[in-house]
């Protein structure tokens, strides 16, 4: 069980005040916070270990290199990877389906061939596929969410048709909090000989999550929603995926070798990673998961869940309030609309005044707000150090919101 | 002029030994170390004032929304452009040449249409043009050095043809520390409709640059090197260049507006800047530019002259010792080769040994490699904390070194 006071007083930022109100940080869907532990590591490695890896061979590089690409094993370690020359080290998300876009996708698609997509998918796991579509005449097909928010993975399933090359879908809505059975679209795909790539930038940050029992091809993770430095990611690329990708980015540590008349390429995963990497946020990002790991995925996943209940019983019960998205499968995260505010802007300028920070917009999720029939929606998400006191908080800024709007 | 002892205080792993030896870093070519104004600034973004940028409407989103933006005023500052809006902030040049690649060159290439480049590009600057080679059919042209490591203007200009779509050049190579008069190969270039793209990596470390005066089309620099975080960095595009370039890295912050059905775009430079970005290290960027426009860029290039004279004139004293590149307009990194070292990494391994920090290898310059007849060489490239005494203690360790293979 998760010592949730504990916790907070491992995030410095926790502790400080907005607007004259203690900080109710509920904007984790967007980028959480980072414990004391990522700060002193990135602190560390800048002060007394830095220097550039791979290529060096002095003694402050060798170090560099085996902290950084020890961060390698641990993030396999953290997706249930066994074989960690799968993981690729990256800048995040969207770096890393771009590179599925560009590396892999690109060379195989043909006009007409299809991708199935949920209309969940946040703008990273839906932009690169209309570049496909804009530039090599690719077919994005759409499998719609219940009026729950739940989504049907026989849905998916039946959209896979005899031109589709890829399933692209996330494991947990941004927006909706909705978790997705990836692993029974993997089998059926898998079958039909179709990959699927796994956006799991939400889902890693609040379950355990079992790549190699999942099954798919493609698993994407970025690290400043899981409590690591912005600018630090990975992509979990399945061996024979991997064989089949051409290089992405074009630079140092990629090659083998490099003449004027041509280029000759390193092993997989190196082969994917160009140029000097983002070496100390990846650090960091190793001693983000460790924290995780420390706590326990398991009791993490355990805090938010009871958070997730409380804060549905206590939002179900203000009438003036509509929350989208009430899939029996679903994370602590809250998206809603409220009568009579005229935008969620509006509402979160207003819960801004009480300190709770709280997001609104379209949450890089286009097609869902279409499918919502809105334009935005204010959105709460909890993370592993939130609270039932702010759960409150929350209750109470709305409830004064809605005065003002009433 | 420069004040190195009180500047050397700045860079806390300076006073730090290495193999029981004080540290004498001078693989700065590789990347450079960070003073502690760049520690804090990360330090104070994650502890204070974290959260995702641009897209939130709270107090912590709008401040760190603030700060990262403030960066591109910083960066363009620096660089001598006078509107910002023509900086694009990214991962480091890796990332800012390939996007110039994908999304600029990769639409209007056609086979047969020529990239000239000089024979001193770094493979950052190699590969990608590589890339267009394999997969359109584009042709390299390529010019050499003089015996001394000097590139003349005019054989660049000569190179260009009426094929030719892009210079892509080093304005400071990475190996033999030749400076490129960029600004000429601009304005003939220009005068014929063809596009420079310039390598600023190394130039813009040490001396004052000028973007808009040298009147290239793209500018490239890398945050690592210039005493930033890792995983920073920005690109400058001409106007023009930016309204011709599709966008590059797909996902959110880059979008105006997605549907199922299309996708519009930001305006530039946003529409080249996709997901949530590197927040904290280019925030580091700006503390980094900030502490060297400080200590003033003319005073930085002042000092390291000196401290190339003085290597120049020591390294010249050994007989057994092979300097490559003795351009007359060098900065202050030198590339050597020593008589009866089986290998460049043998020399790095023993000079380590006394604390001493050089690089070994191709320096990712593959070609150049080719050219100058080697396999390797070591390479000392120094920055604005190193001193005269460092110069003697690298002439020591080599000695020593050249008694072991003697």
């Amino acid at each position: 069980m998760l010592d949730v006071q504990k916790v907070r007083g491992d995030f410095p930022i926790l502790s400080r005040e907005v607007n004259g109100k203690p900080l109710v940080y509920l904007d984790n869907g967007a980028s959480a916070q980072k414990p004391q532990v990522v700060i002193d590591a990135i602190t560390t490695a800048y002060s007394h270990e830095y220097a550039n890896v791979h290529r060096g061979l002095h003694y402050l590089s060798n170090l560099a290199t085996e902290k950084y690409e020890g961060v390698r094993g641990i993030i396999a370690r953290f997706l249930g990877v066994a074989d960690e020359s799968q993981i690729v080290l990256n800048s995040g998300t969207t770096e890393g389906i771009n590179m599925v876009a560009y590396g892999w996708a690109m060379p195989r698609f043909q006009p007409g061939d299809e991708i199935v997509l949920s209309v969940m998918e946040h703008h990273a796991n839906i932009v690169p596929w209309h570049f496909l579509r804009e530039r090599q005449g690719a077919v994005l097909k759409w499998v719609d969410t219940d009026v729950n928010g739940a989504l049907d993975p026989q849905k998916v399933i039946d959209a896979i048709g005899p031109r589709t090359k890829l399933v692209a879908i996330t494991h947990l809505s941004n927006v909706l909090g909705t978790k997705v059975d990836v692993k029974t679209i993997c089998a059926a795909a898998r079958a039909k000989g179709v990959a699927v790539l796994v956006d799991g930038s939400q889902a890693a940050v609040h379950m355990s999550v079992d790549v190699d029992d999942i099954g798919c091809d493609f698993y994407a993770v970025t690290g400043h929603k899981l409590y690591g430095p912005s600018g630090s990611g990975a992509i979990y690329v399945r061996r024979e995926r991997m064989d089949e990708m051409r290089p992405f980015l074009g630079g140092g540590d990629m090659i083998r070798d490099v003449t004027k008349e041509a280029v000759t390429y390193n092993d997989p995963p190196m082969k994917f990673e160009a140029g000097t990497p983002g070496i100390v946020q990846t650090i960091g990002l190793g001693a983000a998961l460790d924290y995780m790991m420390g706590l326990g995925m398991e009791n993490i996943a355990a805090h938010e869940n009871r958070l997730r209940d409380y804060a549905a019983e206590r939002l179900g019960g203000l009438n003036w309030l509509q929350v989208q998205g009430q899939a029996p499968d679903k994370a602590a995260i809250f998206s809603f609309t409220m009568d009579g505010a005229g935008h969620a802007h509006d509402i979160s300028t207003i819960l801004d005044k009480k300190g709770v920070a709280v997001r609104a917009g379209h949450h890089c999720a286009g097609p869902l707000m279409d499918h919502l029939g809105v334009t935005a929606t204010c959105r709460a998400s909890f993370g592993l150090y939130n609270t039932e006191a702010e759960v409150d908080a929350l209750i109470d800024a709305l409830e004064l919101c809605h005065d003002l709007f009433a």
